[in-house]
């Protein structure tokens, strides 16, 4: 009943597979696995499927099934490249879209094929060339947030300034500071940008400054600028809020070349038991892919929920080889107890962002002093 | 030890509250409560929070605490409206950002305060507008998408003129199709917005193409001002993917003038039991708030998973009084049977686009036929 020539444009042939989690007996799962075939692409009854290259071709195709554990399956699902038009949102699409709104599926992983990670840039720095702008080899970073919400923009600045002094790599904004009245974006950026800049002249240091950016379409363009002018050192981004082509949006703008750091907000309810996306497909790959430098997430023991081998599997797909797409800086944070870095760094190594809050201003009197002491310990880490 | 000036540009003294469901006994649940109120704003540890407006205005406030049911408790927490930096993401943010990362927390309803209703603008259609554009008074309406993914352009274009022509009054790209190879965006939107203008010259009808125009940043903005321009009577954007701040960026951008269908792909995870967003906020309110003028959501009954107490309650959220906001169309969708539209009455009343796909195919032979008895059966619904 639909008239369709089966001729097509020329196709690829390419395929790369996303690796779903499938709660249920046998044939739950598999009818699950058969139905994200059709769900992910013609979303159309399968009887209705035109035959030829729509069905064999454009339809997705289970290509392995087999039980993970007692109650659940896992099935790799292969998709042509040509449904995702080679770009990040409709292969975001293509990958959870209507998926998402069936409970019981589960994004585990995604095996992208050479073809797709050569359309994708990734991270214009990454781990190197963030090493290479601070001048850091050998050891971890040591980061920090601006806080809390309420100061005004030179208390702010001058909270960057001790940070700066007393030897923190990267400091950065609080991700609830956008643009309030007590402390305006343009304002605070300068501010804060300049005081780290006048700390580095005095140490010597190569400390950098991150701008948070999240915000809408227009705004979030001009705040880039905007921070790349006054003398930021990096952007951060959640999301979970902008989506991930804001990501790819400031990573792939030359006229700003700044690292882009992603933040947590907003995205946790995807990584559940059983439904969503893993974490190392979503805080790992996918970050990875739409071009974040570091992707910040919260670290196993702290005050949010994630566990270690769950933050294990980020590290996973973080760094694992993806083309020539960059491995990207792991930054745990929510919560770090620095008696915990040898824990810590057996599970990270030395490629890892310590985003440190609290501690640094609980340990002693003086915020410098304790900013020392904690780069001590991870200088000799 | 943090230097705080005490002294604040004036402040409104206004406050927004976010109802949240928690789960676990009476002390689990209220240690919850006071936390959201800190890591949602100064995201501090309490005993460092300075004194005065940081303490007693910026960080939120439980203003109501009750039992639930067994094993859950409603806290009713307030945020300075000045908090949210008066931008849709930064609400974002605070309603939800860091708490979507600590399970067994809901986001069940959120008090918009009078002052910050007046900030968002909403949709510029709505229901009132979406019937006015139509010129349907009285009656539900009648949508429908154009599917597979893997027809040409021309063969889309077809299809879309035998649904203009039977007397379908909203016809939608499949969210799937973005720019493919075998249908590329200009070349479809072109040929589909013509394809229902010649039919609305035959049939006299004010039929309408809704173009799919969910990308990355440069591109939307691009696939906006085409569609425009080529004559689709409307815009669907996937805010799961976009993130919601591109149905606000459309709908405030009067050049366009369009309006604004949000599609639910990428979505889902949101909507859990026990976690997340309710169905009433994401579906209703924050797709209202960002300015969207109908909701595309999956309707109980069908091949989705929403209850029909979940459905009751997206109506809810779309039409209950907010402000100057709209009131904006609900478009159930994915597997509606028509035999069922008393029922929908029910739950929905008239003002409701239906999102009907295979039955246009399958109840007889020829689509215009199929389309004309599906108007008819709406028609006397």
């Amino acid at each position: 009943m639909i008239i369709h020539d089966p001729s097509m444009p020329s196709l690829s042939g390419e395929r790369f597979t996303v690796v779903y989690s499938l709660k249920g007996d046998e044939k739950e799962a598999f009818s699950m696995a058969h139905d994200i075939c059709f769900e992910q692409t013609v979303e159309f009854p399968e009887e209705l499927v035109p035959e030829g290259t729509i069905k064999d071709y454009i339809t997705g195709k289970v290509e392995e099934f087999y039980r993970k554990d007692e109650n659940s399956f896992h099935a790799h699902i292969s998709f042509a490249v040509e449904t995702t038009a080679f770009e990040l949102t409709q292969l975001l699409n293509v990958i959870f879209g209507n998926v998402s709104l069936k409970p019981g599926r589960k994004v585990e992983y995604i095996k992208f094929s050479d073809g797709l990670l050569k359309i994708f840039k990734g991270p214009l720095f990454g781990v190197s060339g963030i090493r290479i702008l601070l001048g850091i080899e050998g050891r971890p970073i040591l980061a920090t947030a601006l806080k809390p919400m309420g100061l005004s923009s030179s208390e702010l600045a001058s909270l960057a300034y001790k940070f700066a002094i007393g030897g923190i790599d990267i400091i950065k904004d609080d991700h609830g500071l956008s643009d309030q009245p007590f402390s305006r974006f343009e304002e605070r950026v300068a501010l804060c940008s300049e005081a780290v800049i006048k700390a580095n002249r005095e140490t010597g240091g190569r400390c950098i400054y991150v701008a948070n950016i999240t915000a809408g379409f227009t705004e979030l363009h001009k705040r880039a600028r905007f921070a790349k002018d006054a003398g930021a050192g990096a952007l951060m981004v959640a999301p979970g809020i902008t989506g991930f082509s804001a990501v790819s949006y400031l990573a792939e703008d030359k006229s700003l070349g700044l690292p882009i750091i992603s933040h947590p907000a907003f995205l946790g309810s995807y990584v559940q038991e059983g439904s969503g996306i893993s974490h190392r497909a979503l805080f790992g790959q996918l970050t990875r892919l739409s071009g974040a430098d570091a992707v910040i997430y919260p670290n196993f023991g702290g005050r949010f929920s994630f566990s270690k081998d769950e933050c294990k599997s980020i590290a996973e797909g973080a760094s694992e080889p993806m083309g020539n797409i960059k491995p990207i800086f792991l930054a745990p944070g929510g919560g770090m107890k620095l008696e915990k870095i040898p824990d810590y760094m057996d599970v990270y190594g030395k490629d890892v962002i310590y985003l440190i809050g609290g501690g640094l201003f609980t340990h002693g009197p003086d915020i410098v002093e304790n900013c020392k002491f904690f780069r001590g310990l991870i200088q000799n880490s």
